[in-house]
Formats: C-alpha cells, structure tokens, sequence
C-alpha cells in the first residue's frame, strides 16, 4: 500500500453521487444532477472538486464512487482517473445505506482493515486542507472501533440542515477535536435552531461518516441484516464474478434493498448506544441546497456590480440591480431594477425568481412534471 | 381609379417605417425594428396591421412605404401585396419629413388632386373601422386645403405623447369631428399633462397627418425650399429613370436633405399661422413605447394567472408573480414571487426588468452599444 505525508493508511474514501437537485432546476437535471456542474464557476464540478479533496487522503486506488447507471458515462467524462473497479453502479435510487453499504462491503473484501470514509459528491467545501484534517481525526477515532461523523462548526441557526448533539470529549491520540455523539436532529424550525446555537453543544450533519469497514457492516448486520446478506452478495459478485454474471445477481439482488438512510440505519441507533463520535470539523461547508443558498457561497468577482454571476461575466448586463445571475445558455442577460433576483439562464429553459422565494423551484419542477414536460426536469 | 364603399377617391397612403425600438430590446433591434415584429401575438406584425387598416381606404396601388434599405427584404416578405414602385427605399435615416415629402412628391407626380396621409407603421389601433372613420373625416377637411392631424381622445395624462391643443371647430361636410388645431406641444411632464386633460381642449399627437399633396409641397417649399427641390428630383428620378440612373440621383441628392421631423418643418409653423386642422380620434391608439406599455396593451387570455404571456403559453410557467413574459427564444421560462416583473426571451438575449423600470431597457442597449456588441443591437 502507498503511503505518502498526506495519504492516511487503509482509508478507503466512498463517493455516494445520487440526487436530483430539483431545487437548483433549470441547471441541474435529473439527467444532469448537482453534482455534475461546477456550480461556483471554480473550473471543476462538485463531484470533481470532492475529488480532488479526497484523492490526496485515499489514493485513486482507494477512491471508490456510487452512482445511478445513467450517470456513468458523464463520472467517467469528468473523473478519467476514477478506476473502472471503483465505480459502483445502482440500477435505481436505494438510498444512502445500500449506496454505502455496498462500497463498505467491496473494500472490505479489498481490505479487512479499511476504515471507510462516505463524503456527499455535492457539497462545497472550500478549504481542502482543513477538511482533511478533520478526516484525519476521524480516522484516528475511527480506528478505535466508533463510527465517526464530521460535525460542522455552525456559522447560523440554519433550517436547512439536520443537527448533531455533541458529549464528552474522547481523548483519543491525534484527535483533539473528537466528542462522543449524543444524538441527531431533523431540520429544526428556527427558535429551536438558535436554542442550538446558544448551547455550543451542536454540530451540523454534512453526512460525512468514517468508519472501520468491519465495523460498519458489523453495525448492518445487527440493524438490518437482509440489507447486509444482499449487500454481501452484491459485493461478491462485483469482485468476483465476470460482468454478464454480476449483472444476473443485481438484477435478483437490488430490488430486494431497504430504502433508507444511513442516518437512520446506523447513525441515530448506534449514536443512542454510545457507538458514534463527532469530530468538529471548523471549515466552511454547504450543500447548496438552492439558488440562495449558492448566492451567498459565490465570491464577489469584483465586477462593480452588486450581482453575483456565476459563469461568463462577458454575458451580463445589470443595472440597479442585487442578486445572482447564472448565464449558462450562451445568450446574454440583461437585468434592469430588481433586488435580490435570482436568474438561471440555460438552452431549453430560463428561471427568474427572487433569492427568498428559491425553495419553490422545486415546486416549478413538480409543474413541469405535471404537464409531462420530462424534457425539462 | 378604382373606388368602394370604404376606399376614399384621390386618398394616398404613406408609411414611414423607420426606429429602431431599442426600449423594446431584446425583441426590437436595429435589423429587425418593432415594425417588423406582431408585439401583441395577434398573427401580425405592426407593418401588417397597418397595412391591414389602411389598404381598405386607399387600395395597394395606392399605399406607399418609405424604409431604410436593409428592411427592404422583410418589408417584402412581410407585405407580398405592396407594389415595387410604392416602396421608396432611404440609404439612411434623414427624419419624418424628408420620409413623407419624397413620398408626397411621388404620389403628386401620379396624381395631382392626391391626398396623402401619413400613418406611422409602429402603433397599435385595435378598431380599424373607427381608424377609418377619422381618416374619411380628415380627408374631407384637407380636400379644403388644411394639413390635417388625427388627435386621439387621451384617457389618461400620459407624459409620453406630444399633445396638440384644438380651437375652434370647423363645420365642414362630412368631418363633424374636425377642428382647428392652434398649437403642438412636446411630452409635458405630470402636473402639465394633467392639466391638459382638465381643459378637454388637448388631444395626443400620433404622429397622423392628412394633406392634400400640392399643399403639403407648398408649405415645404416655402418653409424648406431646398429640401423640397431635393425631394422633387429625388421623386423624379424614382418614377422616370431606370434603376442604376435614380441610384445616382440618390447617392447625391439624399446626403443633403435636411433632417427634421415633419412637426417641426410643417405642422408647428403652419398651425401657427391657422392651417391645421384637428380631427378628433375617438379609438384607442397606443405607440407601445415600451414593455410597460405593451403590458398594458395585451388582453389577459385567461390562463388563470396574474401574469400576461406575449406568444406561446405553453413555454411559460408562473407561480405567484404579476407583469409580462415574451416567451420568443422557444424555450421554457419560469417565474416565482415576482409582481409587475417584464422578462422578454430571445434566442440570444434575455430581459429581467420590472414595468416600472421599462424605459431604462435603452440604457441596457446602450451599454451594450458601448462594450462593442453590435450583434445584439
């Protein structure tokens, strides 16, 4: 095994790439999701940027990605050093514990000492050395047997995400900032969001989760052991068997898969047993959740003008105007008077809506779906 | 000459069709004016209506359309019927009169009892029939030798129309709504334009003149007599010389006239001295100035939904917004929690502005006049 001064030993790094993104509709697409685009206009796309965070921490050889099988071709576009063994293929969404899960199972039959980290292929975190310290930490505690999340500092009282209660600190050798995990929360409303804040004792949930493989599937295997037997399966026939037979057995196996969250398969019950540890990761970190939540996250670029753009600057125009203008559709977009405007500019479609009203895209989508217009969602 | 129940004897039209609309960017532009453009979606575009409304009262031998020569061919396409020779062609923009005096030249050459009356080819006149009724009444008033406008009824004190002021009437057979006109006046701001209409004595200037031909070409003579000499050899050269000769005649002739609009070299200093009549238009006109005023203009078509769509519904969906969407880029445009908002679709551009803001579309232009896109003007 490689080893260098930044790769960590036996850390497999696991890349689950699934969602719609509706809310970030007209760019993202169920054909063309999130994590697809370079949202920030950074030069990379989501999943390429998560790439290249992880990649000094696990190698290209321990970076393993899942994702729909209508995704494929555009990962392996974007990602050309992602080896074709590591990129696992999900026939349909099954949710993030099979997603995982069956990563967990291949690395562990790779490597029975593997610590598995899973890392969302669509959020933004900027500062790529902290965040790898974080896993680092996470890592260390991990090797002692809990499962580990990385909690995020809270920088507001957020109603977009979910919470992690933390508890004691851990003292665990080359981990200062890890806490035993007491618990988590749903999206809170906002009274409850700055009761959280006031405490000191919360974290957000980034769904980044690090833990011993064994250990993992150890924790599947109790909570829900059909998953884990069909996982196993799975796992077996992508290392073992030549394609035309695995395809045999996802075809028997995957549709048998419970539906459900790695949050609420392992985390929250073993989190109540005292298994699961948080180690504070103090960067900055979001999901993007919407076209607010990306307005606030894009830099200035210095154009004199209070709107932000993400793409090419040469194709706006603003006047007396706030918000963020994304021209992607080759054409050029004018905006005149309008405050905190949102304009998504794309070939086939075009979304103008305000910053506090973004979440409703989702509710646009729905009405194209409504009037069969697949061609758009 | 051929005569019916509508079509007036010895009655020519002229229609200047020039501008270039930048208020109406990005539908409007240099190549391709709002004239040339159905505003309303009414299976028109503005030429055509104009045409539609005036070929009943003066037949196609009879309807003359002055242009610039790079809308000659979508003049064609745009009108099959319009006769070759009643398409006077500008090499560039030399103003209203010169526009109308060569086309009055060129009708008193073919008929020296002609009417002429000009009638811009950019409004909007919805009741042909009572457009006709005007006409029929101002040009029984200049067969008796006044120069003759059509004021339109105000409904409201607008600040962006010119206004003529009516003195006595008139009491001539056949035009009961004829009056002298004893003054024009450029925009008025508010508080004036309301006071305006307080007297009733105000009608909007729509740019409508009637005039029998030798009359109008007797007052340019005597206001502007080398202006006049110019155009009667331009109008010599259009009827009587092949084509490659009048070219010459052109090319030397027109870089001389004298650029004025007609309300300043005939209808302000001939009403001074008592020789316009006003005829009292009782329809409903409008010279769309902009999308503020489009959006006013456009019947709500029932969709259910507060905001007006300029061309195909079902490129638009709309959540709890107000205003207008010109949906011509053909793809889909989507607007959430906007009021009063103007979003105007091409192939490559796209307008965000509110209704209130509307006017300052031709600073848009401008600026982008100045960063040297002179393919999007």
């Amino acid at each position: 095994m490689r080893t260098s001064g930044e790769t960590l030993d036996h850390f497999w790094a696991v890349v689950p790439a699934g969602g719609s993104g509706t809310r970030l509709w007209p760019l993202s697409r169920a054909g063309a999701p999130k994590f697809l685009h370079d949202l920030t206009s950074s030069g990379r796309t989501l999943v390429q940027s998560t790439w290249d965070r992880l990649v000094p921490l696990a190698t290209p050889q321990r970076l393993l990605l899942v994702t729909g099988e209508v995704h494929a071709r555009a990962v392996g576009d974007q990602l050309p050093q992602l080896e074709r063994g590591n990129l696992l293929l999900e026939p349909s969404p099954r949710d993030s514990m099979a997603a995982i899960g069956l990563a967990a199972a291949v690395v562990h039959r790779r490597d029975p000492e593997a610590v598995v980290g899973s890392f969302a292929a669509d959020h933004l975190i900027p500062d790529a050395r902290a965040f790898g310290g974080a896993v680092r930490q996470a890592v260390a505690v991990a090797q002692q047997g809990s499962v580990v999340t990385i909690g995020i500092e809270p920088t507001s009282p957020s109603t977009g995400f979910g919470y992690i209660r933390t508890g004691d600190a851990m003292d665990v050798e080359g981990a200062p900032d890890a806490f035993r995990a007491t618990g988590f929360t749903e999206k809170p409303d906002s009274a409850t969001a700055q009761q959280y804040l006031a405490t000191g004792d919360y974290r957000w949930n980034a769904g980044m989760f690090v833990s011993r493989a064994d250990v993992l599937l150890g924790h599947l295997e109790a909570q829900l052991p059909q998953l884990h037997a069909g996982l196993l399966e799975l796992a077996e026939a992508h290392e073992d068997l030549p394609a035309h037979k695995a395809a045999d057995v996802v075809e028997r196996v995957w549709p048998t898969l419970t539906k459900i969250a790695i949050d609420h398969a392992i985390a929250e019950p073993v989190a109540a047993a005292g298994g699961v540890a948080v180690v504070r990761g103090r960067f900055s970190w979001d999901d993007v959740g919407d076209w607010d939540a990306l307005a606030s996250l894009v830099p200035d670029l210095g154009t004199g003008s209070a709107v932000r753009v993400i793409g090419d600057l040469e194709h706006v125009v603003t006047q007396d105007s706030t918000g963020v203008v994304v021209p992607r559709g080759n054409r050029t977009v004018a905006v005149i008077g309008l405050d905190d405007v949102v304009v998504v500019d794309t070939d086939d479609a075009v979304l103008v809506t305000t910053r506090s009203r973004a979440q409703e895209v989702k509710q646009v989508v729905e009405a194209l779906r409504a009037k069969g217009r697949a061609d758009l969602l």
